[in-house]
């Protein structure tokens, strides 16, 4: 047994428990509390699984959508959450995040780290197939998560629909379906007045 | 769009959210609360990944073993979590897990039902490669979690290092080099009185 490299493996382990304390803006579905960036992951990854036929592309490699489901939030551990409605420069969000990548995959032995780089990397660019599905995914949650709680995040943060359509526009790349079903939802949520138009 | 197909998804989607309010005996690596089935299920999928390299089988379908660790404890929705040492009589658990199988994959569209209840039994029989490293995970988490916050959990239970070596064995059927490295730190842990011998 390679020690050295092992021991490494198990200090990044425990390292990325600490993202089961990093909470997003999303409620739980009974809107008990904040959810944290580890149930996110699981989540979004379990809907990987059970939506693959709505993606736009139907020879996903479900592999690399897992993977990068399960690792796309793990940068938050050094960022923390921003949710895609604050005023945040983008520029100086992606400088913090490629430095968490850096500092957390680099934990790794050097073939894993070289791999899960390339997997937030391909996350990141939003070019490929798997990757356009995942990022639909990572917004498809929190609306559908908002839209359970009859909008309670929307309302706090003084949300319009018009403005969750436009953030969330990514969910057409990876999406068409999932991006007429998001739309139904957010007809539906202004009727019910969970937010305004 | 198939909608109503769409629709048997969400609400298993909306369903499985309760699973981050299961609790679990494991305490985060920081101990300050219990781990959620959510949260669990998200640390083996990862720790399937950086320990792909330790599994006895070299040629793992890497996707069937990151499937089977994000779904293993869905059925938990229903059972609740049940602790290795406890005394519950394993036939009465294994009927009721079988019962919350079937009612929870049993909410998706058949297609989806057939593929999770198949994985669900797969881990569950731990016959093949795939199940059996992913067992190993299940089993090493745990004790690496309760290692790190110096056997609290263990303390509680009144459980001695025999008796977690005894019930976790099943971590040598998936990995020798993990069933190693557990006997090292269990010596360790006993050196250190986390718990006794």
């Amino acid at each position: 047994m390679n020690n050295q490299k092992l021991s490494q493996i198990i200090d990044f382990l425990v390292e990325i428990d600490k993202l089961k304390e990093i909470y997003r803006t999303t409620l739980l579905l009974d809107g008990s509390r904040q959810e944290n960036d580890a149930e996110h992951m699981w989540h979004m990854a379990i809907a990987a699984m059970v939506l693959q036929g709505y993606s736009n592309h139907k020879r996903l490699d479900i592999v690399r959508v897992l993977k990068m489901a399960l690792l796309h939030d793990v940068v938050e551990l050094d960022t923390g959450d921003t949710h895609p409605y604050g005023n945040n420069s983008l520029e100086e969000k992606l400088k913090k995040e490629k430095q968490a990548a850096q500092r957390i995959f680099g934990m790794l032995p050097d073939d894993l780290a070289k791999e899960f780089t390339e997997l937030w990397n391909e996350y990141e660019n939003c070019k490929t197939p798997e990757s356009k599905f995942a990022q639909a995914l990572d917004s498809f949650m929190p609306i559908l998560h908002n839209y359970k709680t009859k909008g309670r995040q929307w309302q706090r943060l003084n949300v319009t629909a018009e403005q969750v359509l436009s953030r969330n526009k990514r969910i057409k790349e990876g999406s068409n379906e999932l991006w007429d079903f998001i739309n139904t939802i957010m007809l539906d949520a202004v009727e019910k007045k969970y937010l305004t138009k």
